[in-house]
C-alpha cells in the first residue's frame, strides 16, 4: 500500500510537471502571437485588417483557363467538341467566366481609389458593363491570335505544327494572355491584368506589362528572361527572342515617373534577337528593322536598316590545367 | 381593395419588366455566342472541332513523374522503399506509366500526318512496341543520370549533398526530363518529348529542345535562361551557366530550315559561363575548351583554348544625386 | 455435334496462345522491373532504398504559403481578417506551422551529417528549439519587409500600390522567401531553406541562395534570370533588375571551394541594371554607385561612382532582302 501510494504521488507529481510544462509553453505561444498581432498594428500597409476581401487570385486564374479554352477549343479540354453541341459548350464556359469576372471585377473596383463612394449596386452595374465589353471583344481577340500563331509556325523551323504551339509553346501562353489582359486594361480594370500577366510570367519567363501595345503577327522564341515595359509600342510582324528587354532608361524617379512614355517604340517588320536590350521612352526603332543578337540600344535606328553592336574582339589562350 | 389591387398590378409590371431584362440579356448572350462560334469557323485551325482529343497533357506530366520516382527511387515518396519489396514498388509505377504512355502515344501517332491510313489496331499495337522500347532505355538513362548527379555535386560548391541535388536543384530537373523525352524523340514519338521539356522549362527557366545530343557527366548551374536549340550537339564532361544560349544563327528562312543543323556542335570538357551565345550549325567548339561569361561566339573554336571577349572598357563618373 | 467440338475446341487453343501471350509478356516485363532494380544496386546515391524518409517537399510548400499568409494577413485568403478574432487566426496558422515544420526540421537532422548519433527525442528537442527560435524572429522579419514592400513602390513607376506588390510582384515573393530562408539558415538548418528558395526560384526565375546576406530596403524589378549566390553581401537600399548575376568568378575548383567567400559585396544604395554580371569574392561596390546595364565587372568599384561599359560601337547597314 506504501508502494502504490509512492506510485500515485509519483503519478500526481508527473502530471503536476506536465502542466507546468504545458503552462510554460502555453506562455510562450501567446507571447509569439501576442507580437505578431503587434508587429501587424505597427505596418498597417503589410495587413489588411477589417478590410474588403481582395480578388481570388485562384479564381481568376481558372476564368483565365477557361478564356484560353474558349479561344482555342479543343486543345485543353479532354472532351471532344462536337460541332453540334458547339453553342452549349460555348456557352456553359462563358457563363462561368461572366460570372466569375464580373464578381472580381466589382471586388477590385470597390477596393480601389477610384470609387471610394460608388454603392455595391453601381460597382456591380459597372463591373457588368466591363466584362459585356470585355467578352465582346472575343471574336477580334481569336483574329489576331490566329495571325499570331501562324506567326510561331512560320518563324521556327522546330515547329511541328500548329497544334504544338497552342499546346505547348510558352511564347504562345505568354501572348494569349497578354492579349486578353490588354483588353481589360483598356477598360481601366486595376489589378486583374496585371495578375494575370504575372501569371504567365510565372509560367513562361516572359514578363509582358497588360499596358503595352503589340500588333499582330508577333512572335516569341523560347523566351525566358524578355521583358516588355507598360508603356511600350509594337509594331506588326515583330519578332522577339529569349532575353529581350524592351525597358525604360532609368528608374531613378519612381512613382514620379508614372503614366509617363518610359519604353521604346518599335515599328512593323522588326526582328530582336537574343538578349538585345532596348531602352528609353524616345527610342523608336523604324519598320523593316533587324537588331542583331547581345545588342544594347538606347538611339532610334531608321528604317530599313540591320543593327549590330561590333563584337567585342576575342581573346584566345592556352587552357593550363 | 383598390390598394390591393395596385400592388397586385406593380408586382405584374415588375416581373414583365424583369422577363423584358432577361429577354434582352438572353438576345445579348446568345449573339456573343454566335459571334464566337461564327469566330471558329472563320480560323479552323486555332479550333479542333469534332476532331480525335489530343493528348491529355495533365496524365503526361502524371507519368513524367512516376518516371523520375523510378528514375530516383526513395527521393520524391513519401513512402520508404523497402529492399524486399523494391520490385513490387517498382512494378506498381511502371505499370501505371506503360498503361498510360502507350494510350497517349497511340493518340499522337493517331493524330499525326505519318499515319494517315493506319488502323486503331495498329497504331495501339506501334505503340506498344515504342513503348517498350522506351521503358527497357530505363537502366541505361539511370546510368548516364548517376553521372550527372555527379557532375552537379563535383561543379558547384554550394551543393550540401547528392540528395540535395536530386532532391530540388532545377538543372536536375531539366536534365533528367530532357534525358528522358530524348528517348522517346528517337523513337519519333511527336509531340510528347517537346510537352515533357517544355514543363521543365517552364518550371526552371531552362529550355533544352527534345532533339539536342547530350553527352554524360553534364552539370547545368543555376540554368535560368538557359536555351539548347534542337540539332545541338554536346560532348561529355560540359558545364554550362544561366543565360547560355546554344542556338541557330538566323531564322529567317523559318519552316525551310526545319530538319538543317542549325545549332553548335560542342566538345568533350568543355564550361561555358553565364550569359554567353554560341550560335551557329557550323560553329564546332573544339575539346578542352573554357568560354568566358556574357561572350558572344559565331565562329569555331579550337581544342584546348581559352576564350573570352576583350571586355568593353569600363567608364567612372562620379555620382551627382 | 462436331461443329460444337471444333467451336470448344477453337476456344480451348485461343485460351492458350492467350496463356502463352501473357506469360511472354509477364516474362519481358519481370526481365525489365529485375533490370531496374538491378540498376539501382550499381548507383545507390541515385536510390534511396531502406533508408529513413526524407523531408516532405509539399509539406514544406504549405508551411511557406502559411507563413507568408502570417506575413502578410488578409492578402492571400480568402476569408477577412477579423482583428476581434486576430490571435485565434494567427494561433491557427502558426499552429500547423510550428507543428509540421517541425516534423519536417527532426528529419532533416535527423538524416544529416551534424547527428549520427542522436536519439530520436534529441532530436525532436533540438528541432523543437530550432523553430521556437525562428518563429519568434516573425516579426523581425515584418519588419524589414516592410521596408522592402516600401523599396518596391517607391522604385517602380508601373507600381499601382503596395496591395498589387504583396499579391503578384514576382520579385515579393522571391524576397520574403528568401527572407524566411535566410532565418532557418542561419539557424543551420540543412536542406529545407534551399527547398524554399528554389520553390520561390521555379515560381520566378529569381535564384537568391538562402546564405546570402541581403539588407532592408531591397527592391528586385521583373527579375527573371537574378542569380545571388550563397556567400553574397548586399547592402541596404539595393535595387537589382532582371538578369543580374552577382556570382563566383570561377567554380572550376568545385567543392574545394565549399564555405569560401566566392561572391561580391555589395554596399548602401547601389543601383545594379539589368543583365549585368559582377563576380568574385573579392570585388566590392561602394556605396552610392549606380552600374549600369550589360555591364561585366570583375574589379572593385569605389564609393559614389558611376559605372558603364564603353558600349560597343554599332555598326548600320541597310537591309537587302
Amino acid at each position: 500500500m506504501g508502494k502504490e501510494k509512492t506510485e500515485l504521488q509519483r503519478e500526481v507529481a508527473k502530471r503536476l510537471e506536465n502542466r507546468i510544462d504545458i503552462a510554460e509553453n502555453t506562455r510562450k505561444t501567446e507571447g509569439l502571437i501576442d507580437a505578431i498581432a503587434e508587429s501587424y498594428m505597427q505596418h498597417p500597409g503589410c495587413a489588411r485588417l477589417d478590410q474588403d476581401k481582395l480578388m481570388n487570385k485562384e479564381i481568376l486564374i481558372d476564368v483565365l483557363g477557361k478564356l484560353r479554352e474558349v479561344l482555342f477549343p479543343g486543345f485543353y479540354e479532354q472532351e471532344r467538341i462536337r460541332t453540334e453541341y458547339l453553342k452549349y459548350i460555348i456557352g456553359e464556359k462563358m457563363e462561368y467566366i461572366q460570372y466569375h469576372l464580373k464578381k472580381q471585377v466589382a471586388t477590385v473596383l470597390g477596393n480601389s481609389e477610384l470609387c471610394e463612394d460608388c454603392s455595391k449596386s453601381m460597382i456591380s452595374a459597372r463591373a457588368g458593363d466591363i466584362v459585356d465589353q470585355f467578352l465582346a471583344r472575343i471574336p477580334q481577340i481569336r483574329e489576331v491570335l490566329a495571325t499570331d500563331v501562324q506567326a510561331f509556325y512560320d518563324g521556327d523551323p522546330a515547329a511541328y505544327n500548329t497544334d504544338e504551339i497552342i499546346l505547348c509553346y510558352p511564347g504562345m501562353l505568354a501572348v494569349s494572355t497578354y492579349r486578353l489582359a490588354h483588353e481589360l486594361w483598356e477598360l481601366k480594370v486595376p489589378l486583374i491584368p496585371r495578375i494575370w500577366t504575372e501569371y504567365a510570367h510565372s509560367r513562361t519567363g516572359i514578363d509582358i506589362h497588360p499596358g503595352a501595345t503589340i500588333g499582330e503577327y508577333f512572335f516569341i522564341d523560347h523566351g525566358t528572361g524578355i521583358v516588355v515595359g507598360e508603356t511600350t509600342v509594337i509594331g506588326k510582324n515583330v519578332k522577339i527572342y529569349q532575353g529581350v528587354t524592351l525597358g525604360a532608361l532609368s528608374t531613378r524617379k519612381g512613382q514620379k515617373l508614372k503614366g509617363k512614355r518610359r519604353h521604346p517604340t518599335i515599328g512593323d517588320n522588326v526582328t530582336i534577337y537574343a538578349n538585345t536590350t532596348v531602352l528609353g521612352g524616345d527610342t523608336v526603332i523604324g519598320s523593316n528593322v533587324t537588331i542583331a543578337g547581345n545588342t544594347f540600344i538606347i538611339d532610334s535606328v531608321s528604317s530599313n536598316m540591320k543593327v549590330s553592336s561590333r563584337a567585342p574582339e576575342l581573346e584566345y589562350s592556352s587552357m593550363r590545367s
